[in-house]
């Protein structure tokens, strides 16, 4: 048993994982997490196992807030959550505890899930659409001056980066006194970000942060204050009250989930923090973005260039059969997660944090091979 | 790297873990759960970082909904889904997806975790206490002359098993043709079960079904065709149906959770299935049982006898400072998590499926022998 793990930990076993999400892990941290999965030093059992309650977990706990704080210079009047129920329970809890029944609430429709956002909103509340990109097929993301926005509304929720489309938020619409609220899934600490620019942002953490099965919240405190009162009939469980007060050990959190997050984000502090991850990430992205300009044609991104995210590359090939073809060969050389969208077609290269770089460099030569075989 | 994991793969590192939850797991589901973790054989990725829309992953999804079937023989008009947010999430699913306007829903509170169920019920419609043995702190589980039952119920409501207190439901109450509702986190597939008799029954995963972050749901088809409509407001995330007509897909699931859970499944269908483990676990219970009993009055159950639970055995001491030095004597002997909760004091010795009997063994001689010292 013993032996076979060792073998089993060997890197070379591994391909590269283009997938959008659930996402490739640092392998540092999959090295520790394996290490200690039988029995965490000095506690003589699994993190499977622990108590939520237990010294253990409450020091994997702090140690993750900690060090997201540090990570992003998190302001202290915000509570750092973390939640189950994925980004898609968020799209109800924002509503439910933030959308003042006497005012409406702008969003700003980039994509599939933004308009996942709006129809749960919908359900609680009035929303008003203050921009939509739709009628281009979300290839791009609204200018400020494009914004129709409501000074009075209880918030204005965006999208910030859309990973079907490969669009990106480069920087935060400018919104005045009215809380900005992210879903910030597939990019959260791909780059610094200024925190006290947002109310609430929210982040599954199954792209940048660590394995399915935990939502990382980000919240002013103030926010919980301002509301016009605990909403009639909130569930406990969906009031961020409740896992504020009780710093997210309201019940059983998702231990494991936590803990795998709490190793990559020491691994990011590592790593050289958000400068750094920023860089590294804009460098991938850029050896990609200059793959498809360069091909003359036969790669065709899908983003505005102005818009393009750094985190998931799209683009299409002279034809879907061709495509199809890609995939399968790319696949046979160890590149696996390409295939795009049904919404959008194409090829889809996520490239987050912990994707390395000779994973891009890779899929580059692959593609100029295939480009010369088949252009 | 590799020859740390083997070392640490020894299970002679390990104590005896009698926390209430999240608890222990077979060592076997451990041990391949570490020798994957870097990469699932034949794929060339963690479990961690894999596609829930993967073909290893709907492998591992069908393999555990396949294996639940067989294990506990679930009808086929049954579900069987595998949702986030924890059993306290199901205190409000239950009554927004089942509780008609124009009916009220019987619960029976056994506990602290049916009084919150109860409150988050009454939230959502109107409520009936059937029936609560909260006068006698919990002591026990009512009789079925004591339930006040109504036959227009939208449902009746129980908690299986009540792990602070120490007490199970011996047999499901009868209900007549209301649908029956479990709670049966801390005692689902510790015995044979006849899931005919539930309308709905879930189980947050940590006690015996794996690592906390997936909560298994099991429900009949029709109750989601009667009730009166998708009620107004009802979040797509919070509808059954969101789930059942997406096999747990309609967003991302907690899928290494999922994969543990599929392990256990496996292990216990493998252990003989659960006729094998009642008999194993009604076996360890007496053995603790027997020990409380013979003690000549030094170990006082709480549980009275017809009530007791085979997963949590609870009792007191002579007073609340032999507690104290037990509980860090025991400790000291790698006898860990036997602290019971405040709100009955004493001791909880939580014995769950995957806890091996030389674990009770351990106990009752550390505690025969604490006894003689102290008595």
């Amino acid at each position: 048993m013993a032996t076979v793990a060792a073998e089993k930990a060997t890197p070379t076993d591994r391909i590269f994982n283009f997938g959008p999400g659930p996402a490739v892990l640092p392998e540092p941290v999959l090295e520790e997490a394996q290490r200690d999965l039988m029995s965490l030093p000095g506690v003589g059992m699994s993190v499977l196992e622990i108590s939520h309650r237990s010294k253990t977990f409450e020091e994997i706990l702090d140690g993750a807030i900690a060090d997201i704080r540090r990570l992003a210079s998190v302001p202290p009047n915000y509570h750092i959550l973390f939640l189950g129920g994925g980004a898609s329970l968020q799209f109800s809890m924002v509503p439910m505890n933030l959308l003042d029944p006497d005012r409406s609430a702008d969003y700003v429709v980039t994509g599939s899930w933004s308009k996942k956002a709006v129809k749960e909103a919908q359900k609680v509340g009035t929303v008003s659409i203050a921009a939509t990109t739709e009628d281009e097929n979300f290839t791009s993301i609204p200018e400020q001056s494009e914004l129709r926005l409501d000074p009075e509304a209880s918030y204005v929720h965006i999208t910030t980066n859309n990973t079907i489309y490969g669009t990106e938020w480069h920087r935060e619409p400018n919104v005045g006194m009215v809380p900005l609220v992210a879903d910030a899934s597939s990019d959260v600490f791909s780059r610094p970000v200024d925190v006290s620019k947002y109310g609430l942002l929210y982040a599954g953490a199954q792209k940048n942060l660590g394995p399915a099965g935990v939502t990382l919240v980000i919240l002013r405190e103030d926010l919980l204050a301002r509301r016009p009162l605990p909403p009639k009939g909130l569930p406990t469980m969906l009031d961020y009250n409740t896992h504020a007060q009780n710093k997210s050990l309201y019940n059983t959190p998702p231990v494991f989930a936590v803990y795998i997050l709490r190793l990559v984000v020491k691994w990011m502090l590592e790593e050289g923090g958000l400068e750094a991850i920023g860089r590294r990430n804009a460098e991938k992205a850029e050896i990609l973005y200059d793959a498809l300009e360069s091909s003359g044609g036969f790669y065709r991104p899908h983003a505005r260039p102005d818009s393009r995210s750094n985190m998931n590359v799209t683009f299409r090939l002279p034809s879907e059969d061709l495509v199809k073809q890609f995939v399968a060969e790319a696949g046979k050389h160890g590149l696996s997660g390409l295939k795009g969208h049904r919404s959008v077609g194409g090829i889809r290269a996520s490239i987050y944090n912990a994707f390395p770089k000779k994973g891009v460099e890779a899929l580059v030569s692959f593609m100029e091979e295939f480009a010369k075989k088949n252009g």
